[in-house]
């Protein structure tokens, strides 16, 4: 295969998606059906998922332009999981802006996700014949991830243990799989066999894994300033992470009565409570064995990618790209 | 094209179909997800659209275990459609049984109904290559038209006044088109050309917008004991139907009033209520009106039905069973 003189910039690949999303026509009759999703889709966001499809096909040296609807059916089926995720959290706002079913309402939410839904099957159907199944295929798996996926999300709030498999699932299914998906469909229409495809989508579920625990790592253990945000929030918020269920596994009955002590409180000094938990964590060591696990699961998207058929140029493009996810903060 | 001895009777397909719903097999993990779909394709109902769809087949000599999938697809779409309904009309009963969100909660219905899009989508794919994607794209206007006529059905609920034409849009869109989508669908299964299966499935829109006009028309003049429900239930909850919006097209100043007068009232008589309006619908002439515009979509479903290339037998077939939907009562 030969390799092009220079792969597209992610941010190239980001403004190709944001111009492509700016010129969709949605019907403008009922207006209450189709504005909802025009409205979200201007929200912005990094439109990352649409991105690494587009990068998968430029990786096979495929046309960028081939892919661009299936890559806008990925953005559009992503937001359509954030319209009904925003609905059953109650969520006031979505990237600062006021959520679809508060500005419009509950039903309004709701329905115009589900036609949201089949517009991303119209968009990811913009392929050739020959790929259509297999595309449609992959679409279908991915979509039953993430629903599958929020659905263990939801259950977990309410459980009181969660176990560490049962949780690398849910992330897996809930935000890993579409970007495995993204990629094997736009190495697929880059030209890719099957085996390579499924090689990159592998890179991009294990780096989608890495990814989210570096994420609950960061949390505690960022530098704020690099990190842009509150240490400790999903200290606060008592969310499910990582950290807290593998220290509720490795914790002595002390430890275990802090921890569940501070989740009980309802009302609390932040500070404390970050340090407080934060201690427990740093006495179970919890941190070295998020990172060994984030730490595996980059190790499997690597070896994947190294397993590839792609010039030596392009799989260091995705070396670069995964480590610039990874970021190693102290 | 050579006739078939006899065609399969309604009732058989409709037994076909019951089995294969009975056959199907979702996800038993996560059990919330998935289990709220088996439950509401256990509660029954008629299962035409389903019926129709291998009848289309049929008709066309088609085998007819090749469309049962595609079948079951239509089913599994539309019981999704009913269970997002039920959340957004606050239902508490589906065929005397208890909702999906009051079963479960809102949530799990919201994405159990999601899911099962999906699953509707995988089960419409088992169709031969040449035929996925005319099948699809049938399949996605269905969907799409169905989620505009639930929107619409819910604006003009709070809207005071709706026009004749903007009614029978939302009802071809919420009722009619899955109709013509099942019959086209399955046209193209038995091997019908698309001509032909457009003519079907405008035979089938036609034949279910007359079929909804009845249902307005028998809710007032109908014989309670043939028909089975309350005489006026659509008078006593000021439901927007053909008759009252043409009735208040054809009113005086006095007669609107009435009518207005009936609807705002908030703790009345059933009976008396029932008895004012249908005096008002009858001075203003308003069934004539309603079977006209009955008749003159028969008129245009039997229009399409002679023009199709199939047996005379088969046509017969079809005449007999829209005459047996479009019961002439008094």
């Amino acid at each position: 295969m030969k390799s092009k003189i220079k792969m597209k910039q992610l941010h190239e690949l980001q403004e190709i998606i944001g111009d492509a999303v700016n010129k969709l026509n949605f019907p403008e009759y009922p207006a209450n059906l189709y504005d909802p999703i025009t409205y979200i889709l201007s929200l912005g966001g990094k439109r990352m998922r649409p991105a690494l499809l587009l990068m998968a096909c430029d990786l096979f040296d495929g046309d960028i332009e081939a892919p661009i609807s299936p890559a806008l059916a990925i953005e559009v089926f992503h937001n359509f999981t954030l319209m009904h995720d925003d609905i059953m959290d109650n969520a006031p706002l979505r990237r600062g802006r006021t959520t679809v079913h508060e500005r419009w309402n509950k039903n309004a939410a709701i329905l115009s996700g589900d036609v949201m839904l089949v517009e991303g099957y119209k968009l990811m159907m913009q392929v050739e014949d020959r790929l259509l199944r297999p595309i449609l295929d992959i679409f279908n798996t991915t979509a039953t991830g993430v629903c599958e996926g929020q659905q263990l999300d939801m259950e977990f709030e309410e459980l009181s243990n969660v176990n560490i498999d049962e949780y690398l699932n849910m992330i897996r299914l809930k935000t890993a799989v579409v970007l495995g998906g993204a990629l094997k469909i736009g190495a697929l229409i880059g030209g890719a066999n099957i085996k390579d495809a499924d090689l990159l989508s592998g890179f991009g579920e294990n780096l989608g894994l890495a990814f989210q625990l570096q994420d609950d790592i960061l949390d505690v253990y960022g530098d704020p300033e690099k990190f842009g945000k509150q240490v400790g929030g999903d200290i606060i918020s008592n969310k499910k992470t990582y950290l807290l269920l593998k220290s509720f596994e490795l914790a002595d009955e002390r430890q275990t009565n802090e921890l569940n002590n501070w989740i009980a409180l309802k009302q609390f000094d932040n500070n404390k409570k970050v340090q407080a938990v934060t201690a427990v964590y740093n006495e179970v060591n919890v941190r070295q064995y998020a990172e060994e696990t984030m730490q595996s699961y980059a190790d499997k998207a690597f070896a994947a990618l190294d397993a590839i058929n792609l010039p030596e140029a392009h799989k260091q493009y995705l070396r670069d790209f995964a480590d610039g996810l990874l970021v190693r903060e102290n």
